[in-house]
């Protein structure tokens, strides 16, 4: 099945343009006026596309085609919120192009079968309250009271937040997301398209590290206790760790604060972060392992004090076995060999798998970019993306 | 010759008792009220000693006994001022020490053949303005045209900023200095009294690493441009470097600050300081000269950027081979074999150096701790100092 390939990047352009931000890029954080225009927006296309809308208590916006057979639905869409300075893609693809590709499915092939819904859901990102899978999560039933800053901000969108466990559903069959890869990999290979086999899993620690603060001058070499050499030996430890591990292990070191941050005194104190990710359980926890024995061992060996905080643990999600399946078979039908491959970050899909089937696909981005103006993808990958969707769907649906 | 320790202390006492700061340790910032105060004290008990006081343009305050022959003086004294959260020691030593040696001196020898003075030089510590060795340099005539926030705080103290040439001196012969290690170079060797071969040049760097901002959980290890993981390696390098070039080489990353400082994000930024030392000019050199290669190599083989700015370059001071003799012998006279030191911290000798014969001796810092209410010296070895100082001021004015 064709689809408008114009159409869905002047849909994407209209989406990007609500309320640019004067430093470049979307900021369409959940329940803001940005995130208001732009979710009316997509009603509006919904409703033009002969779907059905409404919203539901948490603010996910749902347009649904019934389908002949009575049942469980099939759902693609993504999320509509953005981080700060946000691309043109992350979210608005899977929603764009999940609305573009029923709309072409109900004007070729008329009435489905099952029940097809394309969701915005409201939010995943994190960008405005201390939370994230916000919609998704009330997708499956698992919120249940806002906190106060939450609950002032659904009022001021007419949600009631007493009501937010009425958004959960049991009547999902499956959920199909595209969604941009936000890294390099698909580029690199060059492959255009790559089916989802697991969301990664994700541990977040805090390390901290305690020396003694000396001063840079009158403390000979082999009389400190650095907090910041030792730290980076533990940079350098994580990093090898991972690279030996191989793929898809990944951990990163990305905050580190330095005390007392002086030119000229030794560090005495040393607090860093690692985000680490695999996509099976025991590959996430056998890195953490050999991470948190390679940074005892430093420690020991500097005589520095160590002390390890986890701060979040995520387990991987798999995606539907059957789902991978049909999705390589429309790629296949779309003449392309799709790969399969982990991703790396988090997606309203390893939510949504409490509930129903999911599965997603990857288009690249160029450079890797994400979550920044920066943030492309080649309009032949857009369009070829689409093409898999729409065909899983027809597949699913009719 | 006997010297009062029980005075010593109680002085070093009522110095520290000035407007003690309510989070523990002492802070008498140049010009300030307990700098004002400090100064005072000692003037009365310069007075007290018999000694004829004056206070310089820049507001150093000399207390002198004149001499039977003519002829350039023999000075005592250390610095005034404190950091913040000073010690009861650093700087105020070399003052009370110096004043209660001449006294002694007076009470039991009458007046000597040359000049003898005591002073309390006005800054020395850079705590409060962006200058430090204020009162050294000012004594070398080495200070023109005070900024303007410096000339208010003189102006505030009485004191003429137009006038700071006339505290140039060229009639001083030589310089002696009792002050605390500040290292625990002396403890661990356990040598009670040392004296000053050298202090060592400083050059400070700033390091900027470059590399790429991506995605924590989307970037495979070996697509990334990670700016810490890079740091990292050179901060260890640095260490290994300055371990493997030995004594008196010390380099040390101090601060260290991460872009975007994000727990999810790969860092593609980071800056951090080195400090480097040495007493030989050369040796500082060959030290800088290896760091920044092997920063270069590291941030080749990563594929990074690589800046690297020097922010400041000073010299390394040799202190005067026949007052160092002058200083062995009368350690000796007391009893004690001296060790000889570099010395890694910053003094005013260094700056006076330039024009008069200069010479310092060092008691041991418990624990190697300065610049904190911790900073302590063991009486016994306090008292050791001044009874060398003592000497070593008989042996020159005598």
């Amino acid at each position: 099945m064709r689809i408008d390939s114009a159409l869905l990047e002047r849909r994407l352009d209209e989406l990007y343009a609500i309320r640019a931000e004067p430093d470049g890029g979307a900021y369409r954080p959940l329940y803001g006026g940005a995130w208001a225009t732009a979710v009316e927006r997509v009603e509006r296309w919904l409703k033009d596309a002969g779907l059905k809308t409404r919203r539901d208590a948490v603010g996910n916006l749902w347009g649904r085609a019934e389908g002949t057979d009575k049942g469980k639905s099939i759902v693609t869409g993504s999320h509509i919120d953005t981080v700060r300075r946000g691309g043109r893609l992350d979210g608005a693809l899977g929603i764009v192009a999940g609305l573009t590709a029923v709309e072409a499915l109900l004007e070729e092939k008329g009435k489905p079968r099952r029940s097809l819904e394309v969701v915005a859901i409201c939010e995943e990102e994190g960008s405005r309250f201390a939370t994230n899978f916000w919609g998704s999560r009330a997708i499956v039933g698992a919120i249940h009271a806002p906190d106060a800053a939450m609950a002032e901000a659904m009022r001021e969108r007419g949600l009631d937040p007493a009501t937010v466990a009425s958004a959960a559903r049991d009547d999902i069959d499956t959920f199909v997301e595209l969604h941009i890869e936000q890294g390099a990999v698909l580029e690199s290979a060059n492959v255009p398209v790559a089916i989802v086999k697991a969301i990664v899993g994700t541990a977040h620690l805090e390390v901290t590290v305690t020396g003694r603060p000396d001063h840079a001058g009158t403390t000979p070499m082999d009389l400190r206790l650095d907090a910041l050499a030792g730290a980076a030996a533990m940079v350098q430890a994580i990093e090898s760790i991972a690279k030996s591990l191989g793929k898809p292990a990944v951990a990163t070191v990305g905050k580190l604060e330095v005390e007392p941050d002086q030119i000229n005194v030794v560090p005495g104190k040393v607090v860093f972060t690692v985000d680490l990710r695999h996509s099976d359980l025991g590959g996430r926890r056998a890195l953490e392992e050999r991470i948190r024995s390679l940074c005892a061992t430093i420690s020991q060996e500097r005589r520095l004090g160590l002390a390890i905080r986890t701060l979040q643990e995520k387990p991987p999600v798999a995606m539907d076995p059957d789902v991978r399946a049909l999705l390589a078979r429309a790629a296949k039908e779309c003449g392309v060999q799709a790969a399969e491959m982990v991703s790396g970050a988090g997606h309203d899909a390893q939510i949504l798998a409490a509930r129903c089937k999911v599965g997603m696909l990857f288009v690249p981005s160029v450079g890797g970019r994400s979550h920044c103006p920066e943030e492309h993808t080649d309009p032949g990958h857009l369009e070829l993306g689409a093409r898999v969707l729409v065909r899983a769907l027809e597949l699913l649906a009719y």
